[in-house]
């Protein structure tokens, strides 16, 4: 997505050879005008599939997930929430997720009334870069009996093992990116074709 | 709002009496077409003001404010990062926050690129209950030199403290809310006039 690329070559922070700030335009500020367009690319890429519902977690996938949502017609976003500890709950369906930013474990979970096995569910995520936090949705979804159309990260990594760990488990899910970084070198942003 | 209003009576869960709880279509699965037409009435109620940005916390408000950003013409938006313990940073604007429903304080911070003196600021959250997260971010904004231009929840619980609590240190500031609980009573609720 052109827009999108543009954005982070003219507003992202490079930092060291494998991290781009993006938090000028979505992580902290939203430039909402390319999150507006980049519901509507979500909507392009995913339109054939009949999606029900969308998945995301907190915190900066939910503002793409509704975009996309509110382009797909108007359709349900759930969101994970994210607890540090722990909780047993027959209520929910649960995921852990280690996170290689902060270091450690923590618990996704989604309320069972939310996710039905009649969902036909796209997973949205703001960052594919080592697919755990993918997997743990995946697993949420998985265990509510929906069927998973897919997942759309807005900016890929994948110069990092994200999409090769989530295919190890499972194989069958259609994997989408809107931006995909190949390396970053010399200061530079390299992508990947689209 | 009428739709608001009917959709919380329909969809919210009452808890005791003073406690309606709304992740069926706000906190935790979100209804899209509602949330755009949150975003619509947002537009129509500070259209005459010239917002520049608006401000958020995460993570229920920011759905929210990207709706009424876009529909301001696709101004940004901003989110306040909240963390457990505190940190000291001169690249921050921070508050302290006391959370009622976490019995505990958590800290808010806004990095000090992201609002600047010429900003017109309009701060939007889900909830005006006791106004302690709303207090945060006018400090936040006003440490920033920002203007604030209002604030706009999407539920108020007019039966408790929190417009109170605003006016008692800020009292010129514009409050508004989409629907106002007045009480929640016999298991009904019941609204204040618009």
């Amino acid at each position: 997505m052109e827009l999108l690329k543009r954005t982070i070559i003219e507003k992202g922070k490079i930092i060291g050879d494998d991290i781009v700030k993006v938090d000028a335009f979505i992580n902290h500020q939203i430039d909402t005008f390319l999150l507006d367009q980049i519901g509507k690319e979500i909507k392009r890429l995913f339109n054939d599939k009949k999606i029900t519902k969308i998945l995301t977690i907190e915190t900066s996938g939910i503002p793409f997930a509704c975009l996309a949502a509110i382009h797909l017609n108007y359709i349900p976003v759930v969101f994970a929430k994210k607890q540090k500890s722990a909780i047993l709950s027959d209520e929910c369906h649960t995921a852990n997720v280690f996170s290689f930013t902060k270091k450690q474990e923590y618990q996704i979970s989604v309320d069972k009334n939310y996710l039905s096995t009649s969902d036909q569910i796209l997973i949205i995520d703001d960052f594919l870069a080592n697919g755990e936090a993918a997997k743990g949705l995946i697993k949420v979804a998985n265990e509510a009996g929906a069927h998973i159309v897919g997942f759309c990260s807005i900016i890929e990594k994948s110069f990092q093992s994200g999409r090769q760990n989530i295919w190890s488990d499972y194989p069958n899910i259609e994997i989408k990116s809107l931006a995909s970084i190949k390396a970053i070198d010399n200061n530079q942003i390299l992508f990947n074709e689209d």
